[in-house]
């Protein structure tokens, strides 16, 4: 056993977040390798990541195409050279004064919408500050959220009120979110094919009513991966890929080995007689989420793991307190009481969720390993 | 209705946090009300605000008394002036040098185990660094968490080990976690009595087997309030009730009108066949947390307000995703599709968690509403 007190290393204090970054390049190869045959463009979701660092990994061209989910990204990933950004959450008045400000800056913003009034509103924006905007109508193809549903009568109501004005309708966007509630590789697959069917069909009534369409975008990290056919799509967003968790590795799409991310924790104290090990990781460190409550395999707040990433017997983090983790086993087995000061590596449920309780990643296996640590940031501003 | 978009203030983007000062005030003047005729120090819990200016409005005294969860808000408070500090979380050795840190900068810190391994690594720290260091015994009254057990045969090893030693057992402390799961006020008034009898029983073992006792503290914010004799008990921690949120309310340790805290989001859009009205708030901006989902009444992501924080109709978080959120009536009834651009807030299940999700708080009612931010600190580093 590598987890004794006595091997502590040097290193910061518990909780912090920690990024292997062999799995990350090799999680971005293996999407890179999946979508090149298939002829669309990678423009992933930096809401996962929030970091420069890691976005940048997923680059070795000239152009960066990314997805944000905030403004703030937007601000801070084009302070750093990102210039074409899709923002994947429909555009409200309280930021249009935040967008005029990005695209005078000279960002490359492209928003989406879904219904007629915004629309209008925006519309409206456009013709008083005379502000050439580029927009794409978010589609519904799995009913998990917004979005139009596929070719909507609505369609043609917002090409119609936007014909000839600043708004110009660029193209067509979805996102399966359906598919993280997938059972098997097979739904994952139709998911694929419903999410590309949806964009494809809509970008063509588009084109009918007379739109210049240069975009047709999909994108989950499940559909991503298992896409066997994206004829009529021009580009794929997908975010947790990068990093995986055990939602993803429940799903089937990656194994517990992909993981890249995990959250670093030290024994505090046990129960005994509960068999439980108390930790100072509770869910203000690992998050809230408990994604995997509805899979399968419910793993708590996370998978326990030795500092070598390997998981420990069948112990997760079976509860949390805001600073405290109770970890046992799933099984309900007997707990080897690992002593106070072990540290331990916990897998998350959602990287999304997990990571945006920190400020940054320290690094394993990459060049920098120990020394460095990436930031990253949160919130709206 | 006062929700129409035509009427949005000029204002911050959505989402972001609101605190109403009038309500914050008022819940700590109830808080200290309660605890007057009880002789007791109120040490409130600065993890659910972690802001100066918050932690500020319960002092109107030299001393201001705090408890922590993380050696960041130590630090962060001790440089606000704040020298009284209660660290709530077991002690580890990767965190022993941060202690000395702050006690040599003049830091009245003070430190919690539960076992004897703890007591003795702590000691070998504090001999070698010959640094003075206060400690009290953490007691388990109610089988949440940590803690030994009140007048546990272990307490005697431990005072073994550290008599005459720098380590100075000062105290015994608790908390009783499981109130949040009371099903009634009498329930939380037997947390109340048997938190009490834990520590005191503990304190009077110390003081037999020659400890000079200093403080025993007891805190949880339905204890805190329905406390009704803490004889012998010498201080309260307590947090949340100074926020209170939804699983406050559902416990009926508050109304929902005593809730300080909201997220203010804007609607972008509809899924008008669902009845679903789709904001920026997703579960980023209101957390993972679904405190309310093993109460008698499940609040979903959170109770939908008008902007002056009524709660309209029967409307509910019912779902979220990262950037999402759907809002929809709890009984499924028919539910009045706001206007894109309609300004919300939303009351969250859980201040503390929601709270984390953010820099700091847009403030109500304050003597500067409006133009005020109050900052507050995240993470751990």
């Amino acid at each position: 056993m590598p987890t004794q007190a006595t091997q502590i290393p040097a290193g910061p204090e518990t909780p912090y977040l920690l990024l292997d970054v062999r799995k990350l390049d090799a999680n971005i190869r293996r999407m890179k390798a999946h979508l090149a045959p298939l002829k669309v463009t990678l423009r992933p979701h930096v809401k996962t990541n929030k970091s420069i660092p890691v976005a940048s990994r997923f680059f070795d061209t000239a152009a960066k195409p990314i997805t944000v989910s905030t403004l703030h990204e937007a601000d801070f990933f084009f302070q750093h050279g990102f210039t074409d950004i899709l923002y994947g959450v429909a555009i409200v008045p309280n930021k249009f004064g935040h967008v005029r400000e990005l695209l005078l800056a000279g960002a490359d913003l492209k928003l989406i919408l879904d219904n007629t009034q915004t629309a209008r509103l925006l519309l409206d924006f456009a013709l008083l500050h005379r502000l050439p905007l580029k927009v794409l109508l978010e589609i519904d193809s799995d009913g998990h959220r917004s979005g139009l549903p596929p070719c909507a009568p609505e369609i043609e109501e917002i090409v119609k009120l936007l014909k000839g004005s600043p708004v110009d309708i660029v193209g067509v966007m979805t996102h399966a979110g359906n598919s993280y509630n997938s059972r098997s590789m097979a739904e994952i697959e139709r998911y694929a094919d419903q999410e590309r069917d949806a964009v494809v069909a809509s970008a063509d009534m588009l084109r009918a009513l007379g739109a210049h369409v240069r975009m047709v975008s999909v994108g989950s990290t499940p559909t991503a991966l298992f896409s066997k056919d994206l004829k009529g799509v021009t580009e794929v967003r997908a975010g947790v890929f990068a990093f995986f968790d055990l939602v993803m590795a429940g799903l089937g799409v990656c194994g517990l080995n992909d993981i890249a991310l995990s959250v670093a924790t030290t024994v505090i104290g046990h129960q005994k007689e509960k068999g439980w090990i108390i930790t100072d990781a509770g869910w203000m460190a690992l998050s809230r989420d408990r994604g995997t409550a509805s899979q399968k395999v419910d793993q708590g707040y996370g998978v326990v793991c030795n500092m070598q990433g390997e998981p420990i017997d069948d112990l997760i983090v079976v509860a949390a307190n805001q600073e405290h983790g109770i970890i046992s086993s799933r099984s309900g087995g007997p707990v080897n009481l690992l002593p106070v000061g072990t540290p331990l590596r916990i897998l998350p449920n959602h990287a999304c969720s997990t990571a945006a309780q920190y400020g940054g990643y320290h690094l394993l296996h990459g060049e920098d390993e120990g020394a460095a640590y990436w930031p990253r940031i949160n919130g709206w501003a």
